[in-house]
């Protein structure tokens, strides 16, 4: 059966996350559901390179999908588009997967931004796209603490108890953070990244912006490697998987 | 009794526009219904810079109001936003305004935003906060079609009928047509603008842009000084009011 490779958007806010779950509608579900307008009425299973968390959003989430139907990958995207309506998701582009690509584990970089509205007025346009921090914070401080974190090392600090990975083990090759106006952003990229890492190191970096903990003590935490000794994690609305990068070039349309 | 300049972001959708109206909840109801609570419970009339339609946005919106209660700005602001909720409305800012000033005669210059998403797939993340043209745009073309309506013109051809206006002349200081990626943004700056006037222009901009019309003919729209002859009205949630500009320097909490 022909693979396809979807980058799609979607606004995290309606769903219980990308991965089918009992409680709650997926964006997962979404997706095939439209897609199974194309397979005979039979939902395929689809992979994402990120499990994005409920209320996380994307506007770079990829993912794979087997579809009977051989279509040109432009037909792909506007049927998806048409049949996912009115869900907040949008295909932006779809591909033919090259043979042995993963959406998953071909990966070699995620990106995510999380944004964090610093101002004491509560947001009202990005409402559900951020995290409103009312007390100023150091965007500096907060970028000197991070620049601490980079490289490769035991994340177990930063990881949620949930977390099914085997290894804590992870390599971060990002992490920077910069005031624009109201708004502090924060970057993370690496090739992947431990349940909840990015919320925890925001969290705990919000920590050391608001002047309760010293520059060092994020890269304390790391050392400690206990997830007790960490920031609290940030709330899940002000993150977005912005983009997943392949070492194939994917034919996007 | 006292007068307060405040600065207002709401997010137009749920809205029948700034406007108290019979037929729906409007902005000014839910500012004036938490001033109440500060005003010995009368609601307090408020008069705005400008009267935004049902669904348009504001990140910079000034208002006016008088509350018997002698508070100072910041006070007024935190109860504001406190009495405002769940509402997507937020007071930004708060002041006491000068003696004569007005929130909307006062005004030098107002800012508007158009924000176009110009790609194949609808929004999912910015819905109800773009227009969405599937079809590819030539900004630049639409650019040098804006720059032929700056200056002081009789501006028939852009009103709405049921604009109230007493005469159709006004002043364009800046149109200017620019491409962010997927997003074509249109930037309109004027003392004053007549109603549906930045969205007549912004729907008489993507005819040239998409090819249907020369650069030539948004200005000979003008001069014709017909409604009917000019391109469709642009939907309302692509627009924001960005700014308003007063020669008065307030002094904003």
């Amino acid at each position: 059966m022909p693979c396809y490779a979807l980058l799609i958007e979607y606004d995290g806010a309606p769903f219980v996350g990308w991965q089918r779950q009992e409680n709650g509608l997926s964006v997962q579900e979404v997706i095939e559901s439209a897609a199974a307008r194309l397979n005979g009425g039979v939902p395929p299973a689809s992979v994402a390179a990120g499990r994005t968390d409920a209320g996380v959003h994307a506007e770079g989430q990829v993912a794979q999908i087997e579809i009977a139907a051989d279509l040109p990958p432009e037909r792909l995207r506007e049927a998806l588009n048409f049949h996912t309506r009115p869900h907040p998701v949008a295909v932006l582009r779809a591909a033919r997967a090259p043979a042995g690509w993963s959406a998953r584990f071909s990966a070699t970089m995620r990106g995510y931004r999380y944004r964090i509205l610093n101002r004491p007025a509560r947001p009202a346009l990005d409402r559900g796209r951020v995290w409103h921090v009312p007390r100023p914070l150091d965007a500096e401080a907060m970028h000197r603490a991070a620049q601490a974190l980079l490289g490769r090392h035991d994340f177990s600090a930063y990881r949620a108890a949930a977390c099914q990975a085997r290894s804590a083990l992870r390599t971060l090759d990002r992490l920077e953070v910069s005031r624009l106006g109201e708004e502090v952003v924060v970057r993370a990229e690496a090739r992947s990244f431990l349940h909840h890492q990015v919320r925890n190191m925001v969290g705990t970096l919000v920590e050391v912006g608001l002047g309760k903990r010293p520059v060092s003590w994020p890269r304390a935490v790391l050392d400690g490697r206990d997830r007790a000794r960490a920031g609290p994690t940030a709330p899940a609305e002000g993150l977005v998987l912005a983009f997943v990068r392949y070492a194939e070039a994917l034919d996007w349309r």
